[in-house]
């Protein structure tokens, strides 16, 4: 009976992370058939086919995968730091290549058909996440995956790079519904009030997206879900401090 | 010398404080001079200058007020609970009456004008944010300012009403850039792209409101801020249970 607690709390844990996955992958999927069903499919060509690009890279790589690049830490809590680190850095490097080539893919677009860049609020906010997300990882790479920083500039960098990161993610939700809500207008603007399937699908996106958003920051944020301190790492990180590999200041 | 870390602690807080009242005020005073200076200004007439009423209100009141009402937590932390507890229920309470007065007017515009209601994302997610309002504010009077609910009761909800407001407060930042990407364009779609003064002033206020919600959240999250445990207040507490009016279980 003493082990139901946590039994239950592991339970509810998998069940969260499980929805969480369904949210998002349904996410990407209405993405996929938004653009693909009623805008054209994607290319490559200077169409509004390469615009379709834009939304589907933004939603897979900034919002999927940066929240599941943050839960690793979560749902791997009690693996070796070192592994569940290297885990974060790669599913964020390929979020952050996503997040690239969705944004040349409008930039592209835009160019070969005359349409100004960095004109709307949904670009500028866009290009603010792209850049910091940039500085993030670049930041989070020469802190915790190199060797060169020390543990206590470890330590005095890592809420930093939580909190960022965590602010990081909305902002990449937000600019997400942003662009629906542009994108809607643009295309559907005379008919939007007519509740047609395009829009109700669009709308039912941004719930979905803002509804990952939710749980995903539920599951990182509380408390039962953090890695529990690990004296062992502790001791062998302050014994081998030189190599600075395995400090317990790392996110 | 030993006093001199707290003292820049305090200090860097007071300005942070500062800074996010002059980001909050400068949205709201943006928002007044959009509505008012490129939309003809209020009045309660049915016409666009009723509608001019809504976005008003939501900055002011979901936006400006709503993270008011959570920081006097961090501003007011040495002060005596119950007196910050009530302030942030009134403070609460102005912002949910400005919040339905600036959904009364919205409705009654589109009445009055033949427009549907609620097809848009912006619609959905600033309804569901206003009715999640409604019943954080309503559960918050029950759980911790009536004395009817026991402490542990109040402790079981602390944690899901201090996570769904902090989810409330940036859900009503994200209905607000929605509401400003879908009035831009519902106004100057077609001169939007040549970067007219409007736009780039609704830009400019959209970028305002993230930065005030990234600066409440830093303040409101930030461990070093939080309300310290102040052991007379809990055996306080705990001696007139019954009364539970001062329960350490509030938040």
């Amino acid at each position: 009976m003493a082990d139901s607690a946590p039994h239950a709390g592991r339970l509810t844990f998998g069940c969260l992370v499980g929805a969480s996955q369904l949210l998002g992958l349904a996410s990407v999927v209405l993405t996929g058939v938004w653009m693909g069903h009623y805008h054209g499919g994607y290319a490559w060509d200077g169409s509004g086919k390469e615009f379709n690009v834009h939304p589907l890279c933004m939603v897979l790589g900034l919002v999927f995968l940066q929240g599941d690049a943050v839960l690793v830490y979560r749902v791997f809590r009690n693996e070796a730091k070192r592994t569940t680190k290297l885990l974060h850095g790669i599913i964020h490097l390929l979020a952050l290549i996503l997040g690239v080539i969705g944004v040349v893919a409008v930039f592209d677009f835009h160019g070969q058909n005359n349409i100004p860049h960095m004109y709307s609020l949904h670009s500028w906010m866009g290009m603010v996440t792209v850049l910091l997300f940039c500085i993030q990882w670049l930041l989070g790479l020469l802190f915790f995956l190199f060797p060169g920083a020390s543990s206590r500039l470890r330590a005095l960098y890592l809420p930093v790079h939580v909190f960022s990161g965590l602010v990081l993610f909305v902002l990449a939700i937000g600019s997400c519904l942003l662009g629906i809500m542009e994108k809607l207008l643009f295309s559907i603007m005379l008919v939007y009030a007519e509740r047609v399937p395009e829009g109700v699908l669009a709308n039912v996106l941004g719930i979905l997206l803002v509804a990952f958003g939710v749980l995903m920051c539920y599951l990182i944020t509380k408390e039962e879900y953090k890695r529990p301190p690990n004296p062992e790492e502790e001791a062998l990180s302050l014994h081998f401090k030189s190599l600075t590999e395995e400090s317990p200041a790392s996110p």
